[in-house]
């Protein structure tokens, strides 16, 4: 199944898109995606309904972030050998873990807002993953029975903020817009093999990465597996699981958004995003206590 | 107000401690603790209530987190000199962020379960501050007014995770149990200055950390006016502020925290947790992908 959530930021129903890629509403049926839906359970409730019989959706409304329930979004760092080599980081030889800030995600075609101190805003698809079952110190053999789906993640980066300004990533990950997530949740039975998908992302029109999830080097459930060691994985959890090579940090020159860029981006199966970069309305400069948060230039 | 939540886990009241130091119920007043509760308008009103008309709770439940709704857990890193210095780390220009993962949030006086695979697991007292109003882009000078109230921290870490496992911090504190939180949520209005509060650990009774919140690199109005420009803070979301020097890799020779240790801590007006660390009953090898979780003896 794909799952959906359709209709005004905040305001957003439940749908599911049909075999002829038609949208109809699960609003009679629950009230929101949420974890009681994409749960095991809930799936198995879903997969008796009669798609037919569920009313379509009329034109075309905003898809919104197909699930809600997210309590950690996690991320993986350098998980394409390509990436890290682009990155000029090592190969890592365990998975490197940071946060997206849960307040960073949005529609998959929501826009990026570039913070008023931002200069290097950079792109990175990702395959998300989506806890369905708690786990926890759950072994390879067993993760991928814990994940409910998959969808698509844009790992906005801000690479001054990543290298520039300590030794965290955090700061530079979790900036209000920079997680779309979707369009759609595809459950998990859709996708018996989550390392052989092919991702791909435009800036403009002009095709900057290009990969597939089999040259990750943690695979999906190596990645649940691992985590699993480190902290409870609830249902609605959100991994992202690394980006293949391609991004602006890597060109020569770099190349970073600016706002008026259309980035437009797609997994296999799981459907395309496509974002605006819009500049920030805000300014910033230097604060009285001599934080500087504006950008030296 | 020191607001409170007492019962078992999972089902804890709201409550709060009146000036004779006696716990009263608040269940006939609100549903939890949460940021309807703890945001201004919902101070407001609870600051109308006759405290003395309050039912007394008989006995000595336990204390939860004492308000619910922690949407993010910020952390703040080397935000006090003596501590960078005995991590031998540079005094940070602006605060370091990282994260905590919010299942690690657990009551003051809950047990810390040491990972399996954990060989140097630490203590590190620290001011908590809960936010009370939404805060995005917030000058220095305006930034107390959002913040709801303060608390204890443990921001229990493990050094082996944090400095061996990958340059990103995250893995080493959001462990499940790294977070106790409590006992009290201090409304603001009781802590009119943050920054002058003594903070204290003892190990097995002896005194481990002995600080003063005076002592901060970056005060809590600079950290919440940070923190603001790279992502929106919301209520609920807490942000645990840094630790002084004392920590278990700061003694000669370093000193971890073993299964059957008691750590006791406490901030001026914002009352005392005590834990006890327990072995995990869990075991953790190397597992068939070669990953190694186990660590290396």
């Amino acid at each position: 199944m794909k799952l959906v959530r359709y209709g005004p930021p905040g305001r957003e129903q439940p749908g599911l898109i049909d075999g002829q890629n038609r949208l109809r509403s699960l609003r009679d049926v629950v009230r929101d995606i949420g974890p009681d839906v994409y749960a095991p359970q809930g799936q198995r409730a879903l997969r008796k309904l009669d798609v037919e019989a569920l009313p379509l959706v009329r034109g075309k409304p905003r898809l919104g972030v197909p699930f809600v329930g997210i309590g950690k979004f996690i991320a993986i760092g350098l998980n394409y050998r390509d990436h890290a080599a682009e990155a000029r980081l090592p190969i890592p030889s365990e998975p490197i873990v940071f946060n997206k800030w849960t307040t960073c995600i949005s529609g998959p075609s929501d826009p990026i807002e570039q913070p008023p101190h931002s200069t290097r805003l950079d792109w990175e698809v990702e395959l998300g993953v989506v806890i369905g079952r708690q786990a926890r110190y759950v072994p390879v053999g067993e993760a991928l029975a814990h994940v409910a789906g998959y969808c698509a993640v844009h790992d906005v980066s801000e690479r001054q903020f990543q290298f520039e300004r300590g030794s965290q990533w955090d700061k530079s990950k979790g900036c209000d817009s920079f997680g779309p997530v979707g369009p759609w949740l595809v459950t998990a039975d859709e996708l018996p093999d989550p390392q052989s998908l092919d991702l791909w992302l435009d800036v403009n029109g002009r095709r900057m990465q290009s990969g597939n999830t089999r040259d990750m080097i943690f695979s999906v459930a190596q990645i649940v597996s691992y985590l699993s060691h480190f902290m409870t994985l609830r249902p609605g959890d959100l991994i992202a699981t690394g980006t293949p090579a391609g991004v602006g940090m890597g060109q020569k020159p770099p190349r970073y958004l600016q706002p008026g860029d259309l980035v437009e981006l797609g997994i296999q199966g799981l459907g395309c995003q496509r974002q605006t970069v819009l500049a920030s309305a805000r300014k910033v400069a230097q604060d009285a206590a001599g934080l500087v948060l504006a950008t030296k230039t």
